[in-house]
């Protein structure tokens, strides 16, 4: 039955499209999607050919340069001025879906929400634990954090692929579709109650904030409560916080822990 | 007791070396050593200042142009060549002092080994989780790994101005001398017993590996135990390990844990 679930999760696929023509390969690569390759018409015009390069650079794709005639047949057009890319897009889930996928897996729900997260190896990092630790899915938000570039999809190891990932356009309202549906929704901030001390078998959502600011206020007022990580002794507050995607991790392996010691008992 | 000794560890300060002339600047910038700032005058030849702007970018440098005569004030010559910085580097420990730090914490030993970490962002986070969970120190290798750059500096949030640091030729020595003191040497490895099941709380130091290979099997074969870091049931072995620094923070996070625990008895 766990097995046939892990199936499921498996059989996502990045959904690639062609998109050609200066105006839209400037769009996708300023809209922080995921572009794997720029594919550039030799003998571009010198100052273009920079242009897109450095845009490319900055997008983290990479640049092929190929001749007109296999560009206008890759497009099946010559209207594309030069330039086109392959859109590397994951198949997002709704909210809704990853929560069908936790009650099929008869195991007690566990979703992450990542509140703002900025960097890419950040975000790559959390999915990697999510998959790990046994997450049924990831939410981030449409706006105000970095989407699953190609950065993330590398950081993550392929856990970008394999790991259900719902974008939402507002986390604080999928705090709250989450606690109407019996999800306990922890943040997760240093200055909480340690994790060890609290009870997280149940069914849960943990939320990380963004690296500068942490969860921001309103969603953290909508949280059921706040799972801290504690600090030895005479830490001095100056370095008060871990990096997020380790303190992610941190707060995942204690719920794997304890439903791991509850199960045996 | 506890606090005076953090005073101590507080007490680290870079170094700063003024370092002048073409070629012994370029040495520098390309030896991964930690510089902050590259001085560049002003009109000096374009080809050259576009030579160095690009190196400091890589290797993390701010470029700040001055009057010649400015930068002849801070050289005490006029043989700069037009460029000069200053090399932060940071004041490396020895392990043995390292293990009396630990000895006079009145705290079990606790050391972090980190075998060749080559990403600048992993080692800063790795930092910031022994500072934080406590641990009284980290060992580095002095290659194979990266060392403290300008970018690891970031990445640790001051971490590394605060945390003990010893770079040692050789982390297989580094773990001899360790047993011979009687400190319990475990490396991190996902195939491990869980660590939760492990006893973590007497004199112990924590190995982990490089992003790709892990621990070096050398080293491996000197450990006195593996602590592993248990996955959800289902998860497939293709992505099956966690990023470095989430998986070394994890283990710190359960020394930590299991300290606490033993404390409140």
């Amino acid at each position: 039955m766990r097995e046939e679930n892990h199936e499921k999760i498996q059989a996502f696929e990045p959904q690639e499209n062609l998109i050609y023509g200066k105006n839209a390969v400037t769009e996708l690569l300023k809209s922080g999607e995921a572009v794997d390759t720029l594919y550039m018409a030799e003998g571009l015009n010198p100052a273009l050919a920079g242009y897109y390069t450095a845009m490319a650079k900055e997008a983290g794709a990479v640049v092929k340069r190929l001749h007109p005639q296999k560009l206008k047949a890759m497009c099946g057009t010559e209207h594309h001025q030069g330039v086109a890319c392959y859109a590397a897009t994951v198949a997002y889930r709704e909210l809704s879906e990853l929560m069908e996928l936790a009650r099929e897996s008869g195991r007690p729900p566990f979703f992450v929400l990542a509140d703002g997260i900025e960097d890419p190896h950040n975000l790559g990092a959390v999915m990697r634990s999510a998959l790990l630790f046994g997450a049924h899915g990831l939410v981030i938000p449409r706006r105000g954090g970095v989407g699953v570039t190609p950065v993330v999809h590398k950081a993550s190891a392929g856990a970008s692929m394999r790991l259900p990932i719902a974008r939402v356009a507002n986390i604080a309202t999928a705090v709250r579709t989450l606690k109407s549906n019996n999800v306990f929704v922890y943040c997760a901030d240093m200055d909480g109650e340690p994790a060890f001390r609290q009870n997280l078998t149940g069914a849960i959502a943990l939320v990380v904030g963004s690296e500068g600011k942490g969860v921001s206020p309103l969603v953290k007022s909508l949280c059921d409560g706040v799972v801290g990580i504690p600090m030895a002794a005479g830490v001095e507050t100056e370095v008060d916080s871990l990096n997020v995607s380790v303190a992610a991790g941190v707060v995942m392996y204690e719920i794997l822990r304890q439903r791991a010691e509850k199960e045996k008992g």
